[in-house]
């Protein structure tokens, strides 16, 4: 408990300049700042309370915890991801919902530790409602039904959540490298009466880049909510 | 360094029952001993050389480090689903594809630690090319195409740990109701203006039991390899 030290005001106070007014937005600009220079192991209750210059108990009043307050930045960086989806508004309801995703994407890539983060959370804030809103809006559009539609989004996400925090994981790796050459090595050298299918297809397992097979994998999910239905013994 | 110290061989080592010598197996047996027993986090070279009543170093011949320990242990691990796979003749080559991703899902479900393990690993041991190989064989039994059977085998087990791993993140953290909770009052009371898909589809977009929407995630893949062929671009 800090908050007995912090509520000490100091008797000089008057004499500085006038503090801005805590508010959410401020709290979630102050931790994204905190974030950007130092990581999102410093992003605590208590070195954000030291930025805007109060105690850590004032900022209860608007975050729970540290989970909330890392849910809340994640949020936060969504919002650009919101915004760039109001601006795109050509090309096909397929293409929009690729940039749309790639979009988040890149805001999980450009912040590794999010993209962890995003594993392990549920988010429900306004620019995560906004984000399965709008891709809910494109299935739609692309005449995906609604019940396939309901749970594609959770799979769209899912995929591209997926792959930020892998790629994430294995740039915090030191083996990373080590660990494809160590793969690249096992299929090249594989043995073929063992490993038929591994040995005929080769370095064919290995080939293209993140965003080619990204891209693919998005179309394969597109073009399978368009043709598979969901069971109805699932409601049973 | 602990091997100077534990180099020190007792004088009374006679008198003791002969050791069995130190074997790759031997030492993962172990291994997933102490991780049964006692956590992951417990499974270090150390503690492994005590259980087998050697020095730490002796354990260096046969392994790397910490990290390569743990890929040892997932694909030991992954032993039995090699052996499910075997064991499984009958059916479509859909219902034994589904069977052998069940089945692989349900050891990283077993073991929390390692499918969060497993989402920043890329695992090339025996059983992890064994359970490559049955699911290429599979697809190819389906009539999927050989390039998107290359990048599929991918995006299934991908899919497959994120699952896994997702729902490990949840069981250790202490607010996954309370984010469950949220985000299904968040959708019931959400403003139909500001999102009106979401306020649409309603319930919808929660309803479902896992397995009942990782069996339609499998299909809606299945399908689109099936219909979507990699375009030829990427190769450029």
């Amino acid at each position: 408990m800090t908050s007995t030290k912090k509520a000490a005001v100091p008797a000089s106070r008057r004499e500085r300049p006038a503090k801005q007014a805590l508010s959410r937005q401020g709290i979630i600009a102050a931790a994204l700042t905190i974030l950007r220079d130092e990581g999102l192991e410093k992003v605590t209750m208590r070195r954000i309370a030291a930025a805007l210059d109060t105690g850590a108990a004032a900022l209860y009043v608007y975050l729970r915890d540290t989970e909330d307050l890392h849910a809340q930045i994640l949020d936060a960086l969504l919002g650009s991801v919101s915004a760039a989806a109001v601006k795109r508004r050509k090309g096909t309801w397929r293409e929009r919902l690729k940039a749309l995703l790639t979009s988040y994407s890149l805001v999980l890539f450009d912040h590794p530790e999010m993209a962890r983060m995003a594993m392990s959370t549920q988010p429900s804030g306004p620019n995560y409602l906004s984000l399965v809103d709008t891709i809910l809006g494109l299935l739609r559009e692309g005449g995906v039904a609604d019940r396939e539609a309901a749970w594609g989004v959770d799979l769209l996400l899912l995929h591209a959540t997926a792959i930020a925090a892998e790629r994430s994981n294995r740039r915090a790796s030191s083996r990373a490298a080590e660990e494809f050459s160590a793969m690249a090595a096992a299929i090249s050298t594989v043995d073929a009466a063992r490993y038929p299918n591994i040995a005929r297809l080769g370095g064919e397992l290995l080939s293209g880049k993140g965003p080619d097979r990204s891209e693919w994998a998005l179309d394969v999910c597109l073009g399978g909510f368009l043709t598979t239905p969901r069971s109805t013994s699932e409601q049973e």
